[in-house]
């Protein structure tokens, strides 16, 4: 690699691409080509992308890829997201695209495979031979979000009987892939797993030591139909690099490795956030924000804001009824976005917290009470430094009375101990339920908080002003 | 392992903890401690995790910890989060602590040295030799939250004139820790990092073959005083199990492993979350939810609710300036929680979008046209939506003039239109300016958002309504 570039990778990256693009006008595809090979194939990857970006350029961009060396093209391709994949696939050749496809990572392969339109993966497939036809079969049926979908069958097997000197023969002639080599596991004749090793032991272990007495057998494994999130879970959890998947019999069938549990991580968080602020993707795609369309947008943001309007309809009801109130002080009218907006805050900054604590396991049913408890406490200690700095700033800047002062203060203190209850409390009941906490609980707790916030507000109201 | 275990290992260990809990009442130390080594390390130091939990029970605890075998006490107190880790410390004598401490990795060893008491750290680094002192000294120093604080120096160095089978013989005498072995590192005379080798490459490669054959020099590497976010970006990149981190001479200082970035993304994800709800964590503390204490949680979530108020007394004052308006048609009142609500929904969508966007990578600011035009698209068609549901609304069930209908529904798709605008650009516009768009965007989008609503609906019924 270029000295300039170890230096600062970025900027010589951002100039590079600059130039491969000035390239690609003047159809200089060679000497795009050699700009792009001095990079890492992560980083080349990356240029594509933006080379893909716009259609004018696409044609160009396929020839500069045509010309990468074939192992090169393969580990592009791998990791380039779906979308540019595809822009890929349609622009080379049958026979290209079967080349790259037989070098793929088996997992790799499954991903594209999911995304190419029917009739190529059948053609893909024919060409393949029938037991791993059968392989891909099996992979491409698992559902998303579970284990199989994660998982490769490249893994390495070694016999128990076998020593630790054969075992590294063996591994020396299936030589493959340095993320999967790393832990070899042993199988009985059933196929069931019955231990695990990692190259590190072997590496160090004795050459005429057998397999058997050096194994784990108190080795970690998920089921094929885990849920994902659960799998990443167990490597936060157990700080592996790989995991062993197994069937119902507790057959081997693939394994997990950490590099894939990163994105996964990534996903749910993403999930999780967007859930939160009210956006849900019901086919849960994972396509980008600026590759999405107008409609999609629209159609996994509008169930909550409709939700959400019935709820403030409901909110406009309660004021409606208070209107003999209002139109005689109609001064309250310009505390309600203080109240609301402080209740609605306060139970959000409650809920978060909790809906995350959730995730990571930091919080867990049983400490329902404890959770009230705290945030009863929390509620105090910011209700009275809130409702102090209002009280204050509505009788000597307002010019208010101590009487509507005392209203508004009151109120806001009875607001923040109910939204930081029902904060706290909402996300621990949906999982108690079952529910996602971040898909349920802020559309009930804004809702609920929001017609709280009136009620509370007015009744106080009528009952201070006696109205 | 106990095959009932492999079976439901979650059930298993609530049976195991229950059964455990009990031989503590009973004293039976030695039943319990038997129990516990029915499972794997992480897993015991979960089932001490609850232990740890009840101060009565603490004693007894330490007890069950002190019978353990030494070398799973060691991975367990690895494995315990620092709190209960300061609470093993306290109850254990000092020359159990020095023999935990000594055979700690050197990672865990700074992590724990770094919690405890100064005067203890003192006396830990008395004992150890001169050497290990001075690189401690110098790995605690690292600021908490650059690539430094996160490596280990226990690395593979191998010589570039070496040839494969001399390597595999210095791995096997060094004989180091799964996650650091995988990847070795060739330096030259001036401990400059050159080129790295594989395990797997060399478990491959012919015994006689010269490492610097088959090293390789496109490696990827991280500055120690990187940030810890761009280091985990990296990971996420490159897919890499292990990176090396140099110094700014280029000289190799340690090594990263992708267990310890599992936790720095679900961390800077956590920390994500709750900016974007408002809750600012000055001290930056790791403590879990229940661990903070209460004025602890009250100072993270007073800074943004005071300015929230804040703005929430401006949207107060307009309103206030409109009272003659509101006093004649007192109606509108009941209407300003939908405007208001959908406003801060839809701005708060955008937001997120963007803010997760960014942080993946996947919307830069060169983006912020396209985004400004896609979220306008999108504010249409759910503007047109919602406000031909309002409209049916306004005049069917609360039956009130075609008027307000209009007012009430033009609005709302004007400050939908602007809500999704500030949404979009207010977070491109912090990432501009090297803010944290996580932690700016949300309060400037609620404020605005909030002010711009009122202004607008009231301004249109002014206009409309002619008063």
């Amino acid at each position: 690699m270029d000295p300039t570039i170890l230096l600062d990778p970025e900027a010589a990256m951002e100039e590079s691409m600059e130039k491969i693009l000035e390239l690609l006008e003047e159809k200089k595809y060679f000497m795009a080509r050699d700009e792009l090979l001095k990079y890492n194939n992560a980083d080349i990857a990356e240029m594509f992308e933006e080379m893909l970006e716009e259609p004018e350029r696409l044609e160009r961009t396929i020839v500069v890829y045509r010309l990468l060396p074939k192992d090169v093209s393969v580990e592009v391709f791998a990791y380039l997201p779906s979308d540019d994949q595809l822009k890929i696939v349609n622009g080379i050749t049958d026979k290209e695209l079967s080349y790259i496809i037989d070098e793929l990572d088996f997992d790799d392969k499954i991903d594209i495979l999911e995304e190419l339109p029917a009739n190529l993966v059948d053609k893909i497939l024919e060409k393949t031979p029938k037991d791993e036809r059968r392989l891909i079969n099996t992979f491409l049926n698992y559902p998303d979000n579970c284990a199989g979908s994660l998982m490769t069958p490249d893994y390495i097997s070694l016999e128990k009987e076998w020593t630790v000197e054969r075992a590294m023969q063996h591994i020396k002639e299936v030589g493959m892939d340095a993320e999967t080599v790393y832990t070899c596991y042993v199988k009985d004749t059933g196929r069931k797993l019955i231990g695990i090793v990692s190259l590190s032991t072997l590496v160090v272990a004795d050459d005429n030591r057998r397999i058997m007495d050096i194994m784990h057998t108190d080795y970690v494994c998920v089921n094929v139909y885990d849920d994902r999130e659960d799998v990443s879970e167990d490597f936060k959890k157990y700080g592996f690099l790989a995991m062993p998947v197994v069937d119902k019999e507790h057959r081997l069938v693939g394994i997990i490795t950490v590099d894939d549990i990163l994105e996964v991580i990534e996903d749910e968080n993403t999930e999780d956030m967007e859930r939160m602020a009210g956006i849900i993707d019901l086919e849960q795609s994972d396509q980008e924000y600026l590759d999405k369309s107008v409609f999609k947008h629209a159609k996994n943001r509008l169930p909550w804001l409709l939700v959400m309007m019935v709820s403030a309809m409901i909110t406009g009801a309660i004021i409606n009824s208070f209107e003999n109130l209002l139109s005689s002080v109609i001064v309250l009218v310009s505390y309600i976005p203080l109240l609301m907006g402080t209740g609605g805050n306060t139970g959000a900054q409650a809920s978060t917290l909790i809906i995350r604590g959730l995730a990571l396991g930091e919080v867990e049913l049983e400490d329902a009470l404890k959770v009230l408890w705290k945030e009863a406490r929390i509620s105090l200690c910011v209700g009275l430094v809130l409702s102090a700095v209002n009280f204050l700033k509505i009788i000597f800047i307002d010019k208010e009375s101590w009487l509507i002062a005392l209203t508004v203060c009151l109120s806001m203190i009875f607001i923040i101990v109910f939204a930081k209850a029902i904060g706290g409390m909402v996300p621990l009941l949906a999982e108690k339920l079952g529910a996602d906490p971040a898909l349920m609980a802020n559309p009930i707790i804004a809702s609920s908080v929001d017609m709280l916030s009136v009620l509370i507000y007015f009744l106080m109201a009528s009952l201070i002003l006696g109205i």
